[in-house]
């Protein structure tokens, strides 16, 4: 079932540790099959270094597992409620990278600073609120997913495809799951640069035009960058 | 005479190295055999390159040699203490990995401002009381123990398995040496992501709610994280 | 056509990856045969995995493609308004090295702060103007070779070869491709040392006498430095 | 002649490549030979790729060349100034290390603020004055020398192996080669740790008991670190 997806999803969970985004058993890639509603999702703690497609787990948008011997990751409601929420999305990254978890845990968005996030992303990188005790304590990872989907009510996910949960750390998504990774990554390395930014100038904005002409040059309508015209 | 132990503790030395928490000879890891009451442990200031089982040192818990032709690591009786002082404890691992020295040079505790560190340690991470001229002249590796053992007068240390020593740098521990190698790991990479995180919002706080529920999810009685419920 | 260029145009952008200056398919390098006119240059975002010579692309100082089945790079402009502006350069490296472009989105020039960088560097690192809506909006590549230029005014680009376009990352060039990778990896350095170094001392500035002497002693006319005299 | 000293200095560049000290051909190591009073040290501007013993050049303490085809370090001037002012010295290194080089240009010393620290370096070590004119322009690398003689008016320099010329970087040394190599690597190690931490508190000072504890049980004279009592 799904083999091909199995397949990209394990190789996508292993490139999370050739980019330096992960370490020990953190971090999780998902993919969703659109036709069938079906999700395939790393197994929960599981070491990276025998990983295989074998080993991903098949559930449903409801949660049920529908095939594989081994329990999905715990963050799977997050997982499952960003495909409810946002229809663009063909997979979901979950790291504990460090910059990009260093401004979650300051409950800070990531301002856009220059091309390198433009490029990628068109806005800021929002920080969802910080959960209620009642949220937490009903259904946490499931509300984890409300919290991302409340933070984009101003923002296109799939133009700015990334969010920091307060005081945990990224997500990041795309239309598949290499697209996905290539965010996470992208996201890490604009995370740290942010962060070199604002103590050489914590003041420094970015021009609105800037952000305009960098973001649709590669993915705007009249996009020239790449060898591909879209 | 335990060799298997010797092993262990050989291996989780070696890990050290290859998670980039030491570099030199520096660090050192130890484990007992709770039975016997004897301590496997690194010897002083020999190379990793060339280091085999059987140049591990076995000390009974008074510090005498049992067994080995090296000296034991100079920092043994602070090993010791922390064996006598808490009892769940299997392994020590001891490094002066660069951000949790950093933290304990600036003789300040590690906040626990997000999931990550959640995750693994229940509260801050304490940093001990500076000692005294009399601790230092006297005994001065096992009072190191002491003073650990002294910061975890509210805390426990098996939630919390790891201390900073005042201008020296951490220690951490577990059930045996690869779990202890694990909260070492995810120490030093907590003590960057907070170093990061206070210079982006110095007054951050994370809220209790998030702390138990993370917490809970991998170490309480329904943990729910990972494949074999325990 | 101009195949040894073309190989070490290739090899150029190959080693910015080994030098940890790119991720992704971040950054380019081009040369110009002066005689010709004509510019070698990466194509655009392609992965450097499998890139060879033959993927090269050639154009004329005026953007037209010469030869080359592929685009060249979304910056060709800029690297042709860089050969216009300045005689002397023969290749043109740009990337998004982590604390160069971090300087470049805080707007602030890097400051001549030590001979590590005077060795290199006669001057502070320049920061370019922030574009207007008009240029960003007229031919934003061309625009920012414009931009460069002017940010020369007063120093001579062949004694301080590269700039920091504002809100972007690095440019860095040359007599030759070799050379211009040499000079973005000391400017990657720079930028790292000097964010440090401000961190430790805002105010700290270096007496001109040390610096004329750095730069004299290499690339003056009594240079003393290395094994070959020029 | 000499050829034993020219291969353990040829190992001891290489061994600043291995441990990250240097980037492209920066850094240098000298060794003496007290009884003939020759220096044996790296020739100036060399990859080190294909460096082997036979490239090192001999000079006498007066700078003239003794043997080999290369010119030597440019630096070579202020390895001999250090060879005449500190007669237990064995061995010079000389990096341009990111750390500790950024401590240099901020003309800060590095404070003693842990026990790494103290394991190696007895004192803070100590930045020199920053050069006149015309000590610049008289005999700048011999007046470097100078410079570093005057910094340790108070230290003793055999206790404190390192010092940091002010807007420059950082020399270490030793009794070999191999001995000023590590205490280049601490130097670094320590100069990262002491810029985070300084970050974190910057009013932190370490009780000079526990310096005073830390350098005799490694270096004094009833030393208990390690294998070999000296």
């Amino acid at each position: 079932m799904l083999e091909s997806l199995k397949e990209s999803v394990c190789q996508a969970n292993l490139a999370l540790v050739h980019h330096g985004l992960v370490i020990l058993t953190w971090g999780n890639v998902s993919a969703i099959d659109r036709q069938s509603g079906l999700v395939v999702i790393k197994p929960s703690g599981v070491d990276y270094d025998n990983m295989t497609a074998d080993d991903m787990v098949v559930v449903d948008l409801d949660g049920n597992v529908v095939e594989g011997n081994l329990r999905p990751s715990s963050d799977t409601p997050t997982h499952l409620a960003i495909y409810k929420a946002f229809e663009g999305v063909g997979a979901v990254v979950h790291t504990h990278s460090t910059y990009a978890t260093a401004w979650a845990q300051a409950c800070r968005e990531i301002p856009n600073l220059g091309t390198t996030h433009a490029d990628t992303f068109h806005c800021s990188i929002p920080c969802t609120a910080e959960m209620s005790r009642e949220q937490i304590e009903r259904a946490y990872e499931a509300e984890t997913g409300s919290v991302i989907a409340d933070a984009f009510a101003q923002a296109n996910p799939m133009h700015t495809p990334a969010v920091l949960v307060a005081h945990h750390g990224p997500f990041a998504w795309g239309k598949d799951a290499m697209e996905a990774v290539h965010n996470a990554v992208v996201l890490e390395e604009v995370a740290k640069m942010a962060s070199i930014t604002v103590a050489l100038n914590p003041s420094v904005e970015m021009n609105n035009d800037l952000v305009e002409k960098h973001y649709n040059r590669k993915h705007g309508k009249n996009a020239y960058y790449g060898q591909i015209k879209k």
